[in-house]
């Protein structure tokens, strides 16, 4: 089965269905789709949120994995981190104008895995009855 | 900045913006948006690929990440692996239709990626300038 939509974009694009290695595309897609990556994203895509605010919302991050995430996507261009001169003082994070473009690309994608991953789990919990079979 | 498209959707399925620890669309995101999964699902977005094709076609995997890579996604349903019994025998893999509805939603994405990549990348070459600033 093929896939039409959007293929013959980014083979034009690219010149070829797969961004070849050294592509800038693949670094990006890294980062926005990181396992954390992804939830920071949608964390702040509703709403400007503190450090502690960002911890909660995005259940089980440390905060080491919440730093690391937060400034590479803030040098990447798609967080904005403002620290906030009032007592106490406190840094708040929110989307720039480009991550919200990667959150709204993003969207359909989590979507689609919050309907069908139920379903999906199940298979991993059936036994396989090809665990024997050769590549 | 806030996004409103398709927030709304996911909030209803999820009750949250964010999916919690031990949701099952974790556990798919993970496998559809791992490295080198992106890339093997697009690779076959537009034609049934043997082996070595998808090997070529996916610039820089090895054998190993390959095998992984491809065992996930047969497990989940998102790609069928047909063994040929052809002289010499072979073995093709394809998108399942959930495949493709991955791919579909995956698309967007990537053609943001490939669109945005060098202006993301060129922030990653220009001195930080921050580098003293504190969380």
């Amino acid at each position: 089965m093929t896939v039409s939509t959007d293929l013959p974009i980014l083979k034009a694009l690219l010149g070829e269905p797969v961004p070849p290695a050294g592509c800038p595309s693949r670094f990006v897609l890294n980062h926005v789709t990181s396992k954390w990556g992804v939830l920071v994203l949608l964390a702040l895509a509703e709403e400007t949120l503190r450090w502690g605010e960002l911890r909660r919302t995005v259940d089980g991050i440390s905060e080491k994995m919440l730093a690391q995430t937060l400034q590479i996507l803030e040098r990447d261009g798609l967080v904005h981190r403002e620290a906030r001169p009032v007592i106490p003082p406190h840094v708040e994070y929110s989307l720039t104008p480009s991550g919200s473009e990667v959150v709204e690309h993003l969207l359909p994608l989590v979507i689609w895995a919050v309907d069908r991953g139920p379903e999906i789990l199940a298979r991993w919990e059936e036994p396989t009855g090809e665990s024997g079979s050769p590549r």
